[in-house]
């Protein structure tokens, strides 16, 4: 397996001789592993590395105990050690985010900056093939273009994944025949639900029946299409540049012409571009919103202007097209989609998107506790499915809502809500709310309805996760 | 539904007024609600329409039911009608093709010689949205590059696929409310077993599990990867028309240095492309080898050639790069892969593709003689599975090989059976066998071997398609 991992380092020129190296560790299979490689080549190639290991304090006795493996496992190796303790739950908390988002960001930011206290030229990190499998079919379950079919990248910037090409049973295989007791499913958050989803049922499922060699196949796909998305980039990258009249952070102003000229996939390319130049990122513009800018290109009269979300802005002139941000007044917000059940539910106007999965109680023997137990301002909530068959939908507030606020007796006017709770009139319109036709069934962040909770007499459990890290 | 249909046709610029549009009509479904939608833009539009239907002579008195229910039909819609009986198993069976490859080829064959004779601008075929969502998930799990994510096209030389955006469930709605009545399951011979369980299980299990909309989502994914193909083809046939030098059905001659200067994922297709105007196709050349050609491109010495399959060469020189054909020897060929169990195990070097499934016996209440009667010479075979756990090959003869042919007593010389079968010489090489480590389990095309066939003591039965339309 050593010599599949040095010809990937190789092939894409990942690590040079006296490179320092930082070597994200959380003591699981993986990263033990990635470790005892690279301290193999660390004579050789003359290293220098630096391990870290982030204590996310998320399962008390179990997170101390793979800070101390991982302790002893670089004192073993004669290896420097980072450890830092982050609060994810707290910061996660804070931030409105789902454990996963908050504990990468968390882990990468730290990474980088080691790196920079260090001067290493690298970052490393453990995944496999089977996570790059894992990561395509989930991207490709929950809908994308090419952008989430290529998967991780071997190298991105400084971050390298010398062991993305080899598979979770060589991994172990290793650990084994080299005595590493790893830690097995030390601190793995990444959106559990899904991933082990895929993981335990669905890549089996297709091994069974269709094709044993699924997770080879898919990761081979992966690489075909990251040259494919590169030579894309590259060509899009010329265009363009030739395309820019003007460019800050308030507008793009492109050369109308050009891209009236140039291929339909570079135009709908450079405007994405546009619109992550001017507002730092593309959360909440779908491929409608690019669709609707070609169109204005191709049939949109001189001086007409489109209002997208986040106060995105395209303007047509003579021989212009500007793309800007325009501050967004709370008024204009407004959403209302049916609910996907089971399935993912997306809305771009408010960066968020909703998770909904069936839970048959009984057969799963849970104890209904688990259920009605949980805080109100979780953003996993359950309710009785039963109740809700007619179809929900995930909207922003209307007037004369009105809502049955868990363990009380009476209705309550929405309104009165917002002000009980201190929540700011020129926010208001930005809460997601779920609602069948007629009433409410949960404030996200906030409260359940009392008329939707899970019973005694519930028999299937649905079970709503939102995240607005979308 | 009739307005989807439309928005396709002027999206992708489908049909023109007075055209002239050749219909494929099978009986099911979709290409009576295609017929149906035509007949209704016939007066609008000024359209000449005229329906072929193949009888596939397969299923006796179902395929002249089909046969008579599209007479029926054509004349209530009046449209006029050409329907051509071919015994596609009796093809199939001198082709030594698959039933589904035959019945395609003979279709559209029929389609272009009809649209010939009509004059036709327009062929109309009947794929729906689950068709396109179930084909790119085929793709994906046989393992595949950007081209089998594109999935069908909407409109690709004279051949249109209006019904590509709409759901199945779509229309059969519109043949419940129009009463149309078409055939079920109408002559359906797409790779059957594989198609059939993508349909049947795969997507309901995704769609349970995981996403209530996922056809929706493979299908919109595969728009998107069409415009990036597109580009990525446009781009490519500039600079592929830059590098040529000098090209024939002989070779190709490349400007070594544009080659070299142009990205990665360009240069993989211009050689591919290369090699297709040579060949005719590219069956058996796989990105294995069209990698060591990008090698030899980059690390090759001058002066040296490499031999890929099928007699395809590559020569570097100073300034070029050739590629040509080269007269194949029998004595050249040698193949020997390890069969996937269950999964899919491919041959480059005779286009040859190997399925492999598993069949519990006793579960699924088969009669055992359903897997003893059948042919010599079936391009799909049942095994004792428990007398082959320890492997199987996929390869072709090799000196001393001995075989025990069915419902025969002693062993044979394998070179006696070949001579007794009167297989010449020259294309001994190239017939696939199944063996174990020690001896011949099948000759593929002529007889299995006794000691491996079903038997009433059989448990888990192994089914072996072989296909040489790979």
């Amino acid at each position: 397996m050593i010599d599949k991992v040095l010809e990937t380092i190789k092939k894409y020129n990942m690590i040079n001789n006296k490179d320092k190296i930082v070597v994200g560790v959380s003591g699981g299979p993986d990263s033990v592993c990635l470790l005892h490689i690279l301290c193999k080549l660390r004579e050789s190639m003359d290293l220098g590395l630096v391990a870290v290991h982030v204590n996310h304090m998320l399962r008390g006795d179990e997170a101390s105990g793979d800070e101390a493996f991982v302790e002893n496992l670089c004192k073993k190796l004669n290896v420097e050690l980072v450890t830092r303790r982050i609060d994810i739950k707290k910061l996660a908390k804070e931030r409105r985010l789902s454990l996963e988002e908050t504990g990468r960001i968390e882990r990468y930011r730290l990474f980088e900056e080691v790196a920079d206290n260090f001067g290493a030229q690298r970052i490393a990190v453990a995944h496999n093939k089977n996570d790059q499998a894992e990561t395509v079919l989930m991207n490709i379950i929950r809908g994308t273009g090419l952008d989430g079919l290529r998967g991780m990248d071997y190298i991105r910037g400084r971050i390298i994944r010398p062991l993305l090409g080899v598979e979770r049973t060589e991994i172990e295989n290793y650990c084994r025949i080299h005595n590493l007791n790893p830690r097995i499913d030390s601190t793995n958050l990444e959106n559990i639900y899904t991933r082990n989803k895929i993981r335990l049922d669905l890549i089996p499922y297709i091994e069974k029946l269709f094709n044993a060699d699924i997770v080879n196949g898919i990761s081979k796909m992966a690489d075909l299409i990251k040259d494919d998305v590169s030579f894309i980039e590259s060509r899009t990258d010329e265009i363009y540049n030739k395309a820019k009249i003007k460019s800050d952070d308030k507008g793009v102003i492109l050369d109308l012409n050009i891209l009236k000229e140039c291929h339909i996939a570079a135009r709908k390319r450079i405007i994405r571009n546009s619109i992550k130049q001017i507002k730092g990122d593309i959360k909440g513009i779908a491929t409608v919103h690019i669709d609707s800018i070609t169109d204005l290109i191709e049939n949109g009269k001189t001086g007409s202007m489109l209002h997208l979300p986040h106060g995105v802005r395209a303007v047509k002139s003579y021989n212009t097209l500007k793309i800007c941000l325009h501050e967004l007044k709370e008024e204009d917000i407004y959403f209302n989609k049916e609910v996907n059940i089971p399935g993912i539910t997306v809305v771009d106007e408010i960066c968020g998107s909703l998770e909904a999965t069936l839970i048959d109680v009984s057969a799963d023997c849970f104890s209904i506790e688990d259920f009605t137990k949980v805080p109100d301002k979780s953003k996993v909530q359950f309710f009785d499915y039963d109740r809700l068959k007619e179809g929900i939908y995930l909207r922003n507030r209307r007037d004369g809502d009105v809502f049955r606020p868990r363990n009380s007796n009476g209705t309550k006017k929405l309104k009165e809500f917002f002000i009980d709770n201190k929540i700011p009139r020129e926010t208001r319109n930005q809460i997601p709310l779920i609602s069948t036709r007629k009433e409410i069934v949960w404030i996200i962040g906030y409260k359940i309805s009392d008329k939707f909770k899970v019973t005694e007499n519930t028999k299937i459990i649905l079970k709503l996760s939102y995240d607005n890290s979308h």
